[in-house]
């Protein structure tokens, strides 16, 4: 488990902003990993980059491959092609400001040939100076003069040249001092003087001064604690304050202080939690918000500027087995994902925003979280379904457990617990189910020793409990106390002056009384604004107490009326802040007009994201947030148009559970069900605004993918580029089925990005496809000119609408052209004039 | 943790057939969870049910679905519908004899209608004595009469009388004791005397003969213990042999003994681990194996007719999160395969094949697997990368930790073992990376005492260990213990007459010396058998010793000459039965022809699942079985075709380890990786043969659904039937995009299955589909007739060759008919005529 310290110094700006907001919690960063399984190479991967076009590259043990947020495409080492990456155990990528991609291996050079997609390499020929210094490449790196240099282990320092496509070597001489000091260099960066930074393993630090051409040297003194900590420097990087970093490999980070020309040393002890998690430092990078993330192998650790804090994170704060780990390399994509490459456990995206917050461990184990009760704005009581009742502190995520103890008749009478509901004098009542009702009698001194009052079902006497499946509680605005059971109907509470119960008055349903309750299976309670009591029942519809004559009206659905409530399992109602009565069934939601009775369904049909709808809480903004049984959905009643959340939106679980919902009084909301609780502010639920680049990344011919060169099925050459930079194809006219593949790049939940597609000159409108589908085929297009527009948008609707397009130019046949009707012509011509011709010889 | 007794007297049919294969375990059952975020309504599901098309359907909390392995389609309660489904919550299925699907609800029975896709609702009606007795539907049963009968809760036993449409009640009759004993049904079914037998919630069974309409019923008898356990009975079963099998709420199960009139109570206890799991049964089936399934609240017993035995099963043994838990309902589909509807954790897919048996679990953590050396026919050695050495039963599944502690100086040297070989003097050997050598002195009382003899590199003793990084151990044909070292390149160990190692002989690479071995960095050792020995290397390639003159030839990459080996990264070698020589390296599987020097290459583009291959096993068939990056591969040299396995087959994980893998005397192999190991016998991985019913499940018209019925995109009729019932469309010529979508029905990785399809009269060729493609678009069809064809595999490949298909008819413009070509006659004739009247005229 990964603590965070100081949580209210961590992000100034956005507390002043909002302060009613979520503090932010790294530890609740939300992560995904892409593994072998997923179609990731290897899970052992050593550098990233996402290049101009949006693609994202993973270097890996086993070849470059690049992703498009769908698939990998794959780039491997084949010893029978030349135009071939050189090696399979990619270390470093790399685009510079031209836009070639360059591929460091351990055993040689490569320059990406997008257009191609081939390679071109470059390896250490000891017969040839102006060769690379060694195979081994270990760091690429462009300076602001666009001149790239290459680290490599044990053949120095390179630079590229590019108008002679030739590298001037950078070597140590050991009788020059103003030589670099290694061949082996781990890291490149540049300083805010210009000057390059070269990370050296075993002998520190080497800032090179280019004008001078002299590389001046920092290693470790004992005598020196303002010296660097280590000479094994793996890292070397410039953040946008202008901070030189230099992570080791065995002493932790260093920070360059430039005015006193000396090191700040940031250390790893294993005591102070305030250090770093581990000594060795792998890879350091910073993001768009500025924070620095250093990634060692113990996972990350992410600095926060404005508070210079360290924060520790390791993915998974609930399973030890599924850590982040060693991470060997992180970048950051253009929409703001961090995505880091680890040694073992594959590729994890993660994404930095504030979202859904998401407790679920308790006590080791995962939880149902059945009903919410506020105790102060810290502490929430929780009523769970399998480890009874549970007092949480929101900032210390400390908990405070009452459980049923079968030896003590004091304990809590049963462990799943349906209802806890505290009343106006401050009394705690907890409703479970098979056991009963409890009171907390607390213990003034300490809570944990509180003890329970319990009020059980008890056949001889009709003034008990009507049914120990207590199901709902809840206090009127009269002071009324009233318990809903599953079997026994509703019971109203008749207190004595302890605030406790003497008796339960039984509201029971009677099928020869049609004033009665409608069915003993009771599942909520609600008021309205005008004081009317409601309760929804499981097969009995929906009930309004009248309270002049103690009975009840119920609403029951009838097939033959479509106006009718649509189910009769009725698990809660609302009343908005407009006035307007929502009643949430398994047959989804209605809303219920009081003064024609009228019931107008919404359903999946109209964007529902299910038929059983739990719970409704209502936003600042009138938005309502309905729990469902497969994900949470925000309606907005004016323009009746819903924002569905899911899992894959940092949701607990798609399934909510019936009574779990809970607004405080800063607008924050609560949602229980099958795998813990949510915890959000609306205000907070933020979009992800990032358009995506969409790109076509594959064209088929026949269902076959077309290659670059000559296309061995057709034996004719039918794409000269890339089909992503292709901008006119040209097809014949019995090309007959042809096929588009494309992608939008935004990474955050690809399955949710969407697509609209056209072929102008066949298409009139714009095709919209299903989530996933990506591929697009016509068959049987008559010659002449189309343009296929593919336009892609973000898991959150944002478009691109420019998409991308290329034109398609179908020849006709050769006896339907512009040469065959003049040859056509001609003929007629020739006939016309030899017909004239006889006939003048006539 | 679920135990198997007996294991040995499980399934003697099998083992007499095949006594060298592996015993089923109970516990290594596969399984897959299918949940809400999968496309399930519901995670509580009721009833389960494969029709004759081979869908499966399933009824949840939250309405009726239907599964094709790839969608769940949907059908909820629509209060504006009165075709719709009567309520959502569905507890039955039923598929009678003439393919009506029969779905009973909490709120009335409905016929669907397949055609239409409509249900036709039955309710309760209490003016109708011919209406059904009751909404809350239990139970649905078709007797060999074909009567179906219908289970309520309060509303009795019911007859469906098929003619006139109408239900003929069963109820009890308090003073008729030859009536119905309760009007609370549970379950239905008939025994091989043609009698009914009726569970009854509180008054035990029926048995119900239909000639004489009489009830005869059975109760508990407190004082008679061959009488029913309780009266709480929810379900009563027959199974193929006969038995009447009686599941009760609180007193487990029955089987009814006809001969003796009796019943023989099959107890829950939880102190006998021979009882079942629970006291509550809630559903029993049979599957074409004959094992009984009983499903409780706490997972599965399966029953074995062989040696009447209970086996307990609850899905993941080691992962108590995601258990079965609560069964609701069990069913078996064509293939075989069982489904398990549970109460809250989803669906559940059994696979009961014997396949790859995955060890994970030694020590409560999920551990990579290195290494592997046989003790004896039952207990293995594994080398583990984070937990030390395991002696490990593979019988009763304990195992011996061997472990480092800093304290103990004869302990382990480390807990990353990297290879563990046992040598021809019996004697233990382990290499470790990082801290060498260990030799095991085992203690001869107890194995778990034995201590350790280690063997470091010593920087002043050249005839120490030449590297702390042992990566292969290997005694040749002539008991030479050879080491490689992992930066220290080959050690031969001499040793002294207590078969302990008195000195190292170190064999470095020298870049001076071409007879040196070619890398320092050594992975593997082989004898071939020639006796030569061979070296795979990370960056020098492969070597070879030549003994006669110590020294060695290697063979490196050369990127000008395609028939050199590979890459340099060599991991291992194999010489097979038939003398021919294989070379795994990080860059596919090369096969080494020792006569000409040729190395033949086999890569992905072959067929290979990754680049990367680790180890190669042969098989008695002489298959090589190679552990890959991504998963195992099945590689056929003589037709050089290979069968692919991935973690969906039951593998550990896609990765495995390098050195890990093992084949025993009995021909049973055993692969090592990151989550554990895989133990199989070649001739035990069977195929899937089942058969795939293939079904077209969506038409779309332009992108768009069509509807059945009125389409109000296009305003017309297009779909008169369902499209998976549909023979022929008549379609328009401007109907100008036209998708058909299908699925072959096999559910065992339904994305495995695979498709062709052809449009007759369009297409010439058979298409074949990328995985999990299934949506087929034409556009731009000119006028005139198809026949659209698609056939479909299972995830092993076998084919269903007819497939389904369905006429097309494009109709053209109304301007180019017969009927417009028969007016254009008429008026050119008209013409014709009216100009030679004209004539006439003048």
């Amino acid at each position: 488990m990964i603590r965070v310290f100081h949580i209210s110094l961590l992000l100034i700006p956005i507390l002043l902003l909002t302060s009613i907001q979520l503090y932010p919690q790294w530890e609740q960063l939300r992560y995904e990993s892409l593994r072998i399984e997923n179609g990731l190479p290897a899970n052992q991967s050593f550098a990233l980059c996402q290049d101009s076009k949006g693609f994202l590259w993973i270097g890996s043990r086993n070849g470059l491959t690049r992703y498009d947020g769908y698939e990998f495409r794959g780039y491997s080492h084949d010893p029978s092609d030349n135009m071939s990456l050189s090696a399979n155990k990619v270390k470093v990528i790399f685009e510079d400001r031209t836009r070639n991609l360059w591929i460091g291996t351990t055993n040689g050079l490569n320059k990406y040939n997008n257009a191609t997609e081939t390679f071109l390499r470059y390896y250490y020929n000891p017969d040839d100076l102006h060769s690379i210094g060694g195979n081994n490449i270990t760091a690429i790196f462009e300076d602001n003069n666009g001149d790239i240099w290459i680290g490599t282990e044990g053949g120095g320092l390179n630079r590229y040249d590019r108008i002679n496509e030739e590298f001037v070597r950078y070597q140590n001489e050991p009788d020059n001092p103003s030589s670099i000091s290694s061949n082996y260099i781990t890291s490149i960066c540049q300083d805010g003087d210009k000057n390059l930074w070269v990370g050296l393993y075993g002998k520190g630090v080497d800032k090179y001064v280019i004008p001078e051409n002299q590389f001046i040297n920092y290693q470790y003194s004992k005598e020196d604690n303002r010296s660097l900590s280590s000479n094994l420097v793996t890292m070397v990087y410039e953040d946008s304050f202008g901070n030189i970093w230099i992570g080791t490999e065995d002493q932790a980070l260093n920070r360059y202080d430039k005015e006193n020309n000396e090191f700040i040393r940031i250390n790893y002890n294993p005591d102070n939690p305030e250090s770093l998690n581990s000594y060795r430092v792998v890879t350091i990078i910073q993001d768009q918000n500025n924070y620095l993330f250093v990634g060692t192998t113990k996972g990350l650790n992410i600095f926060d500027p404005l508070n210079r804090q360290f924060y520790k994170y390791n993915c998974n704060k609930y399973d030890s087995l599924t850590t982040l780990g060693y991470c060997n390399a992180i970048a950051e994509d253009e929409s703001g994902l961090i995505w880091i490459g680890t040694d073992a456990e594959g590729l994890k995206k993660l994404d930095t925003r504030i979202n859904f917050y998401h407790y679920t461990n308790f006590s080791g184990s995962r939880i149902a979280v059945f009903s919410f009760c506020e105790e102060n704005e810290n502490e929430i009581w929780i009523g769970t379904g399998r480890i009874g009742l549970i007092l949480f502190n929101l900032n210390t995520e400390n908990s405070i457990h009452f459980r049923k103890d079968p030896n003590d008749p004091s304990s809590i009478s049963e462990n799943l617990i349906t209802k806890v509901c505290k009343d106006k004098s401050g009394d705690l009542w907890v409703g479970t189910f098979g056991q009963g009702l409890n009171k907390l009698i607390p213990n003034e001194k300490d809570i944990r020793f509180s003890s329970f009052l319990n009020y059980t079902f008890n056949p001889y006497d009709s003034f008990s409990l009507s049914s120990n499946n207590v199901w709902d509680i809840f206090e009127d605005s009269y002071g009324i106390l009233w318990i809903a059971t599953l079997g026994g109907g509703l019971n109203r509470a008749i207190k004595d002056k302890d605030n406790n119960i003497s008796k339960f008055v039984r509201y029971k349903s009677n099928s020869e009384d049609v004033t009665s309750i409608s069915s003993n299976k009771v599942l909520s309670i609600y008021e309205d604004k005008s004081k009317n009591l409601w309760m929804g029942t499981e097969d009995g519809g929906l009930n309004k107490y009248v309270r002049e004559k103690d009975n009840f009206i119920s609403y029951q659905h009838d097939p033959g009326n479509m106006n009718s409530i649509s189910s009769n399992y009725v698990f809660s109602v609302y009343e908005d802040e407009s006035r307007n009565f929502w009643v949430a069934t398994d047959a989804g939601l209605s809303k219920y007009d009081r003064s024609s009775g009228i019931f107008e369904h919404y359903s999946k049909k109209d964007g529902l994201p299910d038929e059983i709808i739990y719970r409704i809480e209502e936003d600042s903004k009138g938005n309502l947030w309905l729990s469902t049984n497969n994900g949470l959905s925000k309606f907005n009643p004016q323009t009746e148009t819903f924002k569905n959340f899911d899992i894959s939106d940092g949701l607990q679980s798609n399934e909510f559970d019936t009574g779990a919902s809970f607004k405080n009084k800063k607008g924050q909301m609560f949602f229980g069900g099958i795998n813990g609780f949510n915890l959000f502010h609306p205000d907070s639920i933020k979009e992800n605004t990032h358009i995506p680049p969409v790109v076509i990344t594959d064209f088929k011919l026949n269902n076959i993918s077309v290659p670059i060169g000559l296309d061995t099925a057709t034996n004719r050459i039918i794409l000269e580029l890339s089909i992503t930079e292709t901008k006119e194809l040209k097809l014949d006219h019995d090309d007959k089925v042809i096929s588009f593949e494309f992608a939008a790049l935004d990474f955050h939940i690809p399955e949710k990005n969407k697509y609209a597609y056209k072929m102008e000159g066949f298409d009139d409108n714009w095709s919209y496809t299903d989530a996933g589908r990506r591929l697009i085929t016509y068959t049987n297009l008559d010659p002449g000119d189309y343009t296929f527009i593919v336009k892609g948008s973000n898991n959150d609707g944002f478009w691109n609408e420019e998409g991308v397009s290329i034109s398609i130019i179908i020849n006709p046949p050769w006896w339907a052209t512009t040469w065959a009707y003049f040859v056509y012509a001609l003929i007629i011509i020739s006939i016309i004039y030899l017909t004239w011709k006889m006939q003048l010889r006539r």
